[in-house]
């Protein structure tokens, strides 16, 4: 581990009471919350109060070729925050403020601190919505969110963070303040530099600040929950609800392994399930688009049950939630973003239910069904060197799964540290040249997030 | 003007049968439809036959260094695909496959010389829907969409060409074909190339191949039309439909010039009106939403007008199709294309009825008013240079005025050569300089549409 510490001069152009050089501080900034990625000891941190203080913090590293590793709340899942040794943590947390809310144009002006939720709950009091929700919603930044292009339950419908990102101001990696697309519903004058840096993770400049689209606050959502005896007759309904009833605002999957640890922790009596399908509607026909639904599951063969009362729609979709939660009490848990056609959902759980077997390890899958967007999480023993090297070899073995179903290796959590190496096998050599010039152009000197995506 | 000749070695490096050099058929493709726009005399026009002919021609123009201009159908509105004086024009239209429609992920791979209309049709014989619609869409080519981001009608409840780009082939400058995007719903592994070459207009590369993305057919539009006796009367109703009556599929206006010229050619009964709105819905609960909107309208003073007939709604969307070729009728036109936040709408009509009154020429306005997205037309004489420099200045002003109220100097047509200039005027210098690095990455040598976007 190297150990730098903050050069007298990159202290001295930087602004008072913004850096932080506690080592037990540094510490807890050293990782986001992925696993099997490295990471490295920051030499600062640093949490600026606004645009200008971002670029004072720039124009220092800049001129100090220190490496700048911007972070959100820390949320992430594929090490795009986490530290380097030498490098300096510019924090967003203080930049939380919701600048301007605008009901007319339907525009939120926020920092990119501010949590998502917040974001939610503060546009819902003008009666607008903010549709995307990263399972991280309470916890996670809407910087962050940008940075990854973010996704969530409601994209099957609304779509993705990139969909509602009208404009950006960003701090370049020299310290100039770049601002980006439009406050209009629609504009092509330029190239779209606004969805280039949405998902750039951290890698072409600081977010300070964006501009969100916002819509009408939706009916409160009705649900449906269909359990089956096979993948493959969940994967069917996914299937004919997206060709004969579209238009739902979410349509997740839970698989066997899954259920038996939301089971196992809840009591919900899902122990001898294949799969279950969760699905919801919040439109002016969200009544005859779940009666839709309805059939084809049980066409499928699933058992359908469905509320349009809000208290029992919560309750049916507890299972979703505790997805995570649930396998997580299984042991430590390495969490996948894979997503594939959606015609091919059932040959992923399937490989995925052949990797488990193969490795020994327990491998639940749930996710974005309607998406194909899928979250296969593995279960192992992280205090055993053998089990954690099968578990990474399961890992690989899913994405590959992924790629060769004519998939990509992420949906919506990004790249980051924890699948750089297979980004490459993703793209092509002349797009990774293009991808690398373009960071070439943003950051000559490599000092942003060095190691994350390319 | 230069009167350069195809060397030698540019046409041995050419495959056999796609150059053309007769005077009479270059002089054919030295424009598009815009006016006040410059253009040069081509030395050759190149035809090619698929992605391997067009890297052929782009390596052979590359080595050369001679200006590649490609064009599409040539209808575009702001010169994007007007040549220079020594530039090969590279013509898409042999490329107009239907490669692929694949129903169940609903996505189409089409070549760009594919004519929108053509594939609206193609993918409608499966149930299936591409909403992209610009007033050009039965002789625009899906190349030329997807190079300037084209909009329409549809945009204000589906979104515009960019949201139905999944994947694209580009051939780079020097030849190299580059591949983006995935076949998946959601996908965030890299940079998002594909959005940096939507809109591009030709400056980042030859666009070989795009797949869109598909949805449902929709259910036939009711319509509703609304008179109003002020401008504002109706810009409060389209305030008021944005807000209360979200989810309509048209949201189209006409103001009072453009209704008087609508009604000299047809007859309509127009020609006291101020202003009119158009106002589709397609949704499950059209009914509900045509009948808010009609209270809306009737609210701010405006004469409803509904079918949910198709015959009858066709009839009532003539006058919005009328617009334009009644407009073109009383002289020569200059149609402009600007975006303004939707509350501001008025205030750009408002603006360009100062503007007429100035200059003493005929102004229409019609246009997406559900996006802010307007159409000024300018009705002048073009063999008088005196009109000519009216209706140039008139353009400017109206330009100037969308600007003002927070707009953008293109909403949907693209910056092209009608607007380079104006381009430096909304992008901040940072912002200039971002985009010029990055037309360097992709075309060092700046063959690749000289004089285009920046």
């Amino acid at each position: 581990m190297t150990t730098l510490q903050p050069t007298p001069d990159l202290l001295a152009g930087l602004p008072d009471g913004i850096a932080v050089t506690d080592p037990d501080i540094l510490r807890s900034y050293r990782r986001d919350h992925s696993r099997f990625t490295d990471s490295g000891s920051p030499l600062a941190v640093l949490a600026p109060r606004g645009t200008a203080e971002v670029a004072q913090c720039l124009r220092a590293c800049h001129a100090a070729r220190i490496p700048v590793v911007t972070r959100g709340a820390g949320s992430g899942l594929s090490g795009g925050a986490n530290a380097v040794d030498g490098a300096v943590v510019l924090s967003t947390h203080r930049m939380n403020a919701v600048l301007h809310i605008d009901p007319a144009e339907r525009l939120a002006v926020v920092q990119p601190g501010v949590l998502t939720g917040d974001l939610r709950a503060a546009v819902a009091e003008h009666g607008l919505f903010y549709p995307p929700d990263p399972g991280s919603v309470d916890f996670c930044s809407i910087g962050g969110n940008v940075a990854t292009n973010a996704g969530g339950m409601c994209c099957v419908k609304y779509g993705v963070t990139g969909d509602f990102v009208a404009a950006l101001e960003v701090v370049l990696a020299d310290g100039r303040v770049l601002r980006t697309g439009t406050r209009t519903v629609k504009g092509v004058a330029g190239y779209d530099l606004t969805r280039l840096l949405v998902g750039s993770e951290g890698t072409l400049g600081v977010i300070t600040e964006v501009t969100v689209r916002l819509r009408p606050a939706p009916r409160p959502p009705q649900t449906l929950v269909a359990t089956f005896g096979t993948p493959a007759a969940a994967s069917a309904a996914v299937t004919g609800i997206d060709a004969a009833a579209p238009g739902c605002s979410a349509v997740e999957i839970l698989d066997r392994t899954t259920l038996r640890a939301v089971d196992a922790l809840t009591h919900m009596g899902l122990a001898d399930d294949a799969a279950m399908l969760l699905v919801q509607a919040d439109s002016a026909d969200a009544d005859a688009v779940l009666g839709a639904v309805a059939e084809i599951c049980a066409a499928a063969g699933g058992e359908v049950a469905r509320s349009a009362d809000a208290a029992e729609s919560a309750l049916l979709m507890a299972a979703r939630r505790m997805a995570l939660p649930a396998l997580e009490r299984l042991g430590d848990h390495l969490l996948d973003d894979v997503c594939v056609p959606r015609g091919r959902i059932v040959d992923l759980v399937l490989a995925v239910e052949r990797i488990a077997a193969d490795s020994g390890l327990t491998i639940g899958v749930f996710g974005h069904a309607g998406d194909g967007n899928l979250h296969p999480t593995i279960v192992f023993d992280g205090a055993d060197p053998a089990s954690a090297a099968a578990a990474r070899r399961a890992f690989d073995a899913i994405t590959a799964a992924a790629l060769e179903l004519g998939g990509t290796i992420t949906g919506e959590h990004g790249v980051g540290r924890l699948k750089a190496g297979w980004l490459t096998r993703e793209l092509d050599p002349v797009n990774l040249a293009v991808q690398r010039a373009l960071r070439g152009v943003f950051d000559p000197d490599g000092i942003l997030n060095p190691g994350v995506v390319l």
